[in-house]
């Protein structure tokens, strides 16, 4: 029930902002999107309207404009706000560099919104698009695989829309509040987004419609079939496509963000033969959990490794017996440089490996006070830092707990991102 | 839309495994439970069937079961599974010392289960039940308030049934897989658990109900009207009431219960009033955050004080100068006694306040030995031990940032609960 391309495999159906490719997209028409983003966001229960509340720093709309951002065929991005939010709306744009969008203003009822972001396609300096995909900007996870499929439909069939099989029985109630009658699940299913449109089809349907569609109606796809008669293509799509509506849709949504920025893991490990073996034990170690699903092992960030810095990987570097803020700084420079962490922060998790029995006391004072200083400068670029320490015991079997305990530790720092954690040297 | 009573105050309705009492709840006539938990979880892609998923070190079942075992006018609960997991909800019973629960083995569908669970309660020592509440075994967040309002209307109407409103609009497909029809959403309601039946009412509709039913059904309301004519009375329960259905729900449902959990802290800080200070300043920055709804502040767990080992609180040792084990070995045994690690892992920050500038390196080696030392015999009874080392510095803005640090750190280690960091002895 993952959805058809992926039985069973749960990385790939909820996965979050990844930058998978649909093989076959070749577009060759003008598509653009629009995205409203006016809600109140009164089902959440919270001050923040839900497309503004932020995981890991970052606003939930600006995870969702990527989503259409990293598609390459997709020219333009119309997001529809409301008045009061659009000082806050050029703040995110400008922080997290978006650029194909463009802001116009919402109107009173959802189908208003809409009509005017599908209108700003017909004016101005934008080139009318062939197909316009409209969205939700609180629904970040669709894929580049459903848009490309979707856009299709609706150039061939006018209108497209994705669906969802039903979760709960629908019922009709009476107007005392008794059940009337229960429909046939089978017969049903959920209308989601993204929905697809002829340019042409939405903006006609839009022309057409009544004061009652705009005041009270919610569906695209009734407004395309019942004023140009389009009856859209219904695709399903992955379950990921649900809309964030309740409180816990935000610790779902943060869930999937962080489990797709925890999948890459790159152990920086020198030139020592030291740190090198236990490069190799955790990644033996990391093997074995659910969480990784790459890890790279490379002396230095120097020429062809510095292709690790162009993705979402997180960083482990590993320093033998007299750690040298340096090489940490160096990793941050570059993280900076390559403008990794300007949509999210990078992980970065410094491992000193002490082999020798010698001045084990003096050195933790100096490395305490040398980890919290560094990570302050750190989280100024968006890095969150974390030290843990390591004592190379010649006893297999205690070294084998440390190398066990470590891994556990790395996980979590990479998984939890926490903030309040940064600067600290822990101990595996 | 956050359900009748709480208009706009999440944490009420989005509320876990509370202690909340429905203030008119005089049930008196005997009532049961039936709670399907065969599932073999296919939708959210795990090997793990959903309600077998633990949290906290606790399947979701168990959470679902403690839901109506705290009610008192719950008499008995029948969970029904397939034969395989027997052993594995066996466990379970016993580990989490669940005393009002009948295990019964399930059919091949959905309708056959639950009658096994509804023919059950007219056999054997059990008296038969006048009201039964039929749930699932993956919703834990049932509160009793709104069970009072199921059980009395099923009492009086014959059937009684939680509904929500739609999320997404419903449509109709053709066969073809294109649109037929959007319904008008207004008119319509997801239908969820728990529903409440008459226990003849329910015992009728399935004897009567043919095999279609038995293989294809999944609404009992449904059977009720149509074998008994009983139109169930319809409540709108709380969004809480959803069905853990795919990956991302498990997320969700553990952030409701971490949430759940975080919301009590009971410092205890001994006799000196330096700690005493620490305290009320830590008292102060934690009001502030949305996290915290009460904290206590107590010298020991002595006399009336042990209340707070009654209750999911969450404990702040403060130890000034020379932390002794022995007043955290106190904690750990009195929570043993008290019973409160069986369901949940108690959270035990012990903060090491250094008020000398004297023998500080020394002193933090033995601390971080008797930390992690400390942490694996709590960990062996459920207790989750992080220590916070902090000093004391006469100067005002420093102690400040040292105290704003120390609040950060306690409210990360209460709310992420992290297994891999208990033992670390952290830096505010």
């Amino acid at each position: 029930m993952e959805g058809p391309g992926n039985p069973g495999r749960f990385v790939t159906t909820e996965a979050g902002p990844s930058d998978d490719k649909a093989g076959n997209s070749c577009v060759d028409f003008p598509v653009a999107v629009v995205l409203p983003a006016g809600g109140t966001g009164e089902r959440t229960g919270l001050q923040t309207p839900k497309q503004f509340c932020t995981f890991l720093n970052r606003p939930l709309i600006s995870y969702t404009i990527q989503a259409f951002e990293r598609v390459p065929w997709i020219e333009t991005i119309v997001v529809v706000i409301s008045e009061e939010s659009t000082d806050l709306m050029t703040d995110i744009i400008y922080r997290f560099q978006h650029r194909k969008v463009r802001v116009v203003q919402g109107g009173s009822t959802r189908h208003r919104s809409i009509c005017n972001g599908v209108q700003a396609l017909n004016q101005g300096p934008v080139r009318k698009p062939k197909v316009v995909i409209i969205h939700d900007g609180v629904r970040p996870f669709v894929e580049e695989e459903l848009l490309y499929k979707i856009t299709m439909a609706a150039k061939e069939q006018g209108a497209a829309g994705a669906i969802r099989p039903l979760v709960s029985t629908v019922i009709a109630t009476t107007s005392e509040g008794f059940l009337d009658h229960s429909l046939d699940r089978a017969k049903y299913r959920a209308s989601e987004m993204p929905q697809g449109f002829l340019y042409d089809v939405i903006y006609q349907a839009y022309q057409r419609c009544s004061e009652s569609d705009f005041e009270f109606g919610t569906e695209c796809l009734h407004l395309a079939l019942q004023y140009c008669g389009t009856n859209a293509k219904l695709i399903e799509g992955p379950p990921t496509l649900w809309k964030v509506t309740y409180k816990r849709d935000l610790a779902a949504a943060e869930s999937i963000i962080k489990e797709t920025l925890s999948r890459s893991v790159c152990i920086i490990a020198g030139g020592s033969a030291q740190a090198t073996a236990l490069a190799d034990a955790l990644q033996q170690a990391m093997a074995s959990l659910d969480m990784v699903q790459e890890l790279d092992i490379i002396p230095d960030l120097m020429g062809d490794n510095a292709r690790c810095l162009s993705r979402d990987w997180n960083f482990v570097q590993v320093s033998v017996s007299s750690p040298r803020p340096c090489e940490v700084e160096a990793i941050i420079r570059a993280l900076e440089a390559a403008e990794r962490t300007v949509l999210h922060p990078a992980v970065l998790v410094w491992v000193h490996l002490n082999v020798s029995d010698g001045p084990f006391i003096s050195q933790r004072r100096e490395e305490t006070a040398a980890i919290a200083e560094l990570a302050s400068v750190a989280k100024s670029r968006n890095v969150l830092l974390y030290g843990v320490r390591l004592h190379r015991s010649q006893e297999a079997a205690s070294w084998e707990r440390s190398v066990g305990r470590l891994t556990e530790i790395i996980s979590a720092l990479i998984r939890d991102r926490s903030t309040a954690l940064v600067g600290q040297l822990l101990q595996a």
